[in-house]
């Protein structure tokens, strides 16, 4: 199968900018399910893997959700389609290049994805625009109701869910917000809330979660442990303490930039305008730096034509496998790199002519 | 006395694009002249060195010549009018930091100067924009058979003119072009230039002439020695023999860096615009570097809108003590790096205002 056309946009929540949009990219919750009389994933059979699968799939098209959703078989496609899931994340790296059957149910607005066969069984994530983590955790309960009445969850009375690795057993909830946080990066604060999130037993992590670096000042920011402690007290952590905090260290930032070095800051965010809408040949590292400059100078109101939802899809749109989609082309490391330079100048010159 | 307003432009023969000019900014011959019966300016009291002074300027004054004619006295200028003088190349650096009384006879069109008590007695200097050594040789020789007629020269059947240094006896003539090599600079074959130089004896120097490095790609080629060749010699070499040649090699790099790497090169000039046109903060380095992109891609044709005189210009105007001139203020360093991007972008944008 083919991904639809609307991969030439990125994903509907990266379009619009939601509450604390300077700062706060999207919220996500992901919740970790297994299946009743099942093996988990890793210890079943492709025979058993491809039986997971069929229920799974049937009990979700079956359910009230089924109206909006799209079905994406992995092992049947292209590489270039699993890693345009994995660049909206909406897949995980791992389910991306997974060798097993597995599969992926994605509402069309891309709201939720939920993964069959990544490392549980099943993999319910929602995702909206801004802070928001009430709205998206409500969606996702939602969903999980509906699937628990189709398809009988491996559950304990004493440890709650049951998982594949030991960190998600209880709720199985990770809560997780993709924050922008440039001001904290340049003052080198950055280091004081990757302490303090240790502390707080939080995980940070780059653009695409676990295991990656921090691209473009992008920080993922999500709860390590789920055992002993409900979903609502995670969300309430999250919601009302540490991220209003690091929002506002950030928004602290800022302002002591602006008036202590403002001259300095503003040649900097103008020298990344300047390049980001003259370069001819532009690489995905550089862009994203550029851009995290960009997105700064514009919450920031320095830079005044720009939105910040122009610049957060072009981070999604320079990917890679993106840009080849966009261009309908096979690139060399070359052409990708015109290509993307040409593609940023031209949606930062004006609306997208789609 | 102050230098006129007209300082806040540059030379007239900066602001207008010569034969060749988008490879040679400006001709330039040099005279050196010293006064029989006074001794050489480095042997001579300070009580001789302002008698011959005062020679020299009546007779210059008595001349035809005097009519559009400045007198500056070099030892009671500020500094800043001296530093201003030397970024226009209309004296020397050893002219602007002496200690012993002289001075300098400028057109008020700056097309030539003549220096007093500089190394000698008299250096005339004429400048004209591009490629065109025979008019600013007949200029020069008109100017030294005006002063012959009232200044008796030192001079020996035998060796000719007699001057403070070996190298500049006979003719007293030095012939130099100021070449904008940026091609050859990035293609590196700037050092075949420099060695075919060294072979015919030439001198390659930097933008400010002897001792100075190369600012934004400008090369000042001159002859060396003068003794046992006719200033005739001097000149065909120069204009229809070296001169020319580099003019090809430097063609031949541009033609060659469009040709194989285009993208690579387009995005360099592109991305100087950006930063010309965006940057809060420039040091002169800086500046410079861009600028002779910029030049090199208007040039070219690639970056429609800039004309080429117009970064000639700024190749004047953006140095310490213009800018300073310009503002009407005194700088610290940050102060005139931001001044000097907000005066860039300004000029680069439209017109002068003045």
């Amino acid at each position: 199968m083919n991904l639809p056309e609307v991969t030439r946009q990125a994903s509907p929540w990266v379009r619009e900018s939601g509450p604390h949009g300077d700062v706060v990219l999207s919220s996500r919750v992901r919740l970790a399910r297994n299946v009743a009389g099942f093996p988990f994933t890793n210890r079943a059979s492709d025979v058993q893997r491809q039986e997971l699968l069929n229920a799974c799939r049937e009990s979700i098209f079956q359910s009230p959700l089924a109206e909006r959703l799209i079905w994406v078989d992995l092992l049947e496609s292209s590489k270039q389609d699993r890693q345009i899931l994995y660049e909206r994340h909406l897949i995980s790296r791992q389910h991306s290049h997974g060798q097993v059957p597995r599969g992926v149910v994605l509402a069309t607005d891309e709201s939720f994805a939920i993964m069959i066969n990544e490392e549980d069984h099943l993999r319910i994530q929602v995702i909206k625009a801004g802070l928001q983590l009430d709205d998206v955790y409500a969606k996702a309960d939602q969903i999980d109701d509906l699937l628990e009445s189709r398809l009988e969850p491996a559950y304990s009375a004493k440890l709650g869910y049951l998982t594949a690795c030991p960190t998600n057993v209880g709720t199985g909830i990770r809560v997780s917000v993709m924050l922008h946080l440039p001001g904290l990066k340049i003052t080198g604060e950055i280091e004081k809330v990757r302490r303090a999130a240790r502390e707080l037993n939080l995980a940070i992590r780059g653009f695409y979660g676990e295991g990656t670096e921090a691209v473009g000042d992008f920080f993922q920011i999500s709860n390590q442990t789920t055992l002993g402690r409900t979903e609502r007290e995670i969300l309430r952590d999250f919601q009302e303490g540490v991220i209003p905090q690091i929002i506002e260290y950030e928004h602290n930032a800022r302002h002591a930039l602006a008036e202590r070095r403002s001259t300095l800051l503003e040649d900097r965010l103008q020298r990344a305008y300047g390049l980001l809408t003259h370069a001819r040949l532009l690489s995905s590292e550089e862009a994203a730096c550029l851009l995290s400059y960009l997105r700064l100078g514009v919450g920031m109101g320095c830079i005044p034509g720009v939105e910040l939802t122009t610049i957060n899809e072009l981070f999604v749109l320079i990917q890679p496998a993106h840009l080849q989609r966009i261009a309908r082309e096979k690139f060399t490391g070359d052409e990708r790199r015109e290509f993307r330079a040409r593609f940023v100048r031209e949606r930062l010159s004006g609306p997208p002519s789609n």
